[in-house]
């Protein structure tokens, strides 16, 4: 697409680099989107498959992890404008099925687990200042949808001035052409795109001091 | 592209239709973002001139209208994470040629002009109480780009529950791939799509008793 | 106290004036906060009984009702600085006794629940946002503490731009110096107070149009 | 009072201590502030003489420092309701000698000036994501008037999981009495009261490592 050329002459997709103290958030990797009968299909079970590496690796540098849920009230009384577009949505509630996170991804103890109503993980959620609590500044972004929930919160993540990086192959969508899309344009106005591999790779240096303290 | 047929298959793009206070927001139309030079080209020149009309037609219905800019400080000091990816942006200064709202769609008086740092119009702004002061319930919204601050006032105003519009004729991007894209994850998640005299022709019984008062 | 005079001389104490759509917020009507062996005592059970007939009043007339409730992770995963301040916070857990709601005036239907781990009923929650998809222009205050959560949530909601009316005989505190205190600051700056006869009386016209809905 | 014993009874006043990366916001220090004339007097001069020192020890350690004024358009069209009960504020526009800062602790290079319409200094403003973006944990308060905009900016600081200590002999307040009751319940629910010389030796070693980066 070489109209997107544009973006070069005009400066955009600098680089935000990764600070001294990463998060992990990862992003509604529920029942109901990895279920193509439900919100999910695409590459979005794929993505889950390949966060696990990354969760462990987090896990083994005791850096800070959160997981987000979408959870609405059993009689909808918190549902809103969002849901009037995706009317699907309400079905997740605290304990449906559709709205459990995966088992193979299940958050453990001293893990965030958000609760939200809206595409964002930031808004009207507790996750900011969790993060903020940990001295946290730099948000490291797998889950689904890409063009969904990962990219309103990795919008709301720059603008709060974290330094946000998500993680490619970690990132899934019902439908390739939205990902592809929303990865172009989170690569080059918020976030820098980063394979896993490579993001652990060039982050294993900074865990060491961590380790140590 | 057929890969779509499952937004439909799911249930998305559900209708949240216009309530009974309407409010416009004019987003980023400022000289650097019509410029092929600076931020601009594609359709942005198009959709400022479509957008007069409906500025207009705000303006004669006594409809609230806000105008959103970019403005960093002179000396950078407010400048953070979003200024590294798109660094281009700090040369948006108060008074800057760039930054100056286009002559032909200048605010009025008692219009809100919203200085921003990021990408939504909400983000550490006053817009949205300025909003829920005039009891407005549903915001649409003109300007651009569609991929960048179009797109992330529109996920931030759903989210905050007003019914949010997008003219479809009234927006535009420097490239028209990212353009599409977007307006298609915004018609199917956060927003109902339509033309600016669709629009106008819808809301005209509405405007009516509101002259009234 | 004639020091205070000078708020007179300066110009403070203006009337913001009921709306058009008032609702209510009970804030923290918890078992903890009538309890004085836990975070209660004073005048406290005192406001809760007073605020039977306010909140019988706004069932009647139809109008949104939301109650808040101190609610931490039971591991405490989601402590942070205010907890540090005031850790016996930390024993108000979902299920907890202490964080229960008084039965005299337990949630109905349709009525929101806010869940909040700070002072202020809107900080990291759904209220704003309910508020705004209900059309309110106005919130009245009722709750414990008088100089805690009572007066965090009325400066919140005076900054987002609602008309905000404390009912100076259904809030209650722990010790009547600081609710006093706290009465004077939020009459001066923040809010209208008005007592609950006097604010049923001054809103029954208010009521007739909207029954007729 | 002895009827404060209460608070000690039920385990408030824990400390939160300071953090390893302190910033300090010095809260509405400007002419109609101190001028009794305007919304001014008491102890507020005072106040604004005691911080120059505060203000020189940050400086001279290299820690962040941001100043607040209340700013409202000159057509106070970003009026709303905190305006209707304090109408005299709308006189602070942009220009007018009453909203400027006091030349004994005007702004420096890289100091972060905050412009804002309410009680709290982060109330739609950049403070939040400008202190994140410079790994900040910490935050002193200075200013003015106690039992307004410095326990409002107080009471989101502490909610925004910032460690907060309110410099005692920094904050002053048009009247000696919402002044001590403002110092008593920030100092039992969200804020460590340190006086000035004692937080400028405690932080003293703190100082040491940061200049040597």
């Amino acid at each position: 697409m070489s109209e997107l050329d544009v973006y070069k002459r005009q400066g955009f997709a600098g680089a935000v680099g990764v600070g001294s103290r990463p998060a992990l958030v990862m992003v509604d990797f529920v029942e109901g989107f990895v279920d193509p009968e439900s919100f999910g299909g695409g590459n979005i079970q794929e993505a889950a498959d390949a966060s696990l590496p990354l969760l462990s690796a987090f896990r083994d540098r005791g850096w800070p992890v959160a997981h987000t849920r979408v959870v609405y009230a059993e009689d909808g009384t918190d549902a809103g404008a969002f849901a009037r577009k995706c009317p699907g949505l309400l079905k997740l509630t605290e304990n449906a099925p559709l709205s459990q996170i995966l088992p193979s991804l299940s958050p453990q103890k001293d893990e965030l687990v958000v609760r939200k109503r809206q595409a964002s993980g930031f808004f009207e959620t507790g996750l900011l200042s969790w993060l903020t609590w940990r001295g946290v500044d730099t948000l490291v972004v797998a889950g689904c949808t890409t063009s969904g929930c990962v990219r309103a919160t990795v919008v709301d993540a720059v603008s709060h001035n974290l330094r946000t990086i998500v993680i490619s192959d970690c990132v899934g969508d019902r439908a390739l052409a939205p990902h592809e899309a929303n990865l172009f344009d989170m690569g080059q106005k918020y976030a820098d795109l980063m394979r896993r591999d490579e993001f652990v790779a060039a982050t294993d240096q900074l865990a060491q001091p961590r380790r140590a303290l």
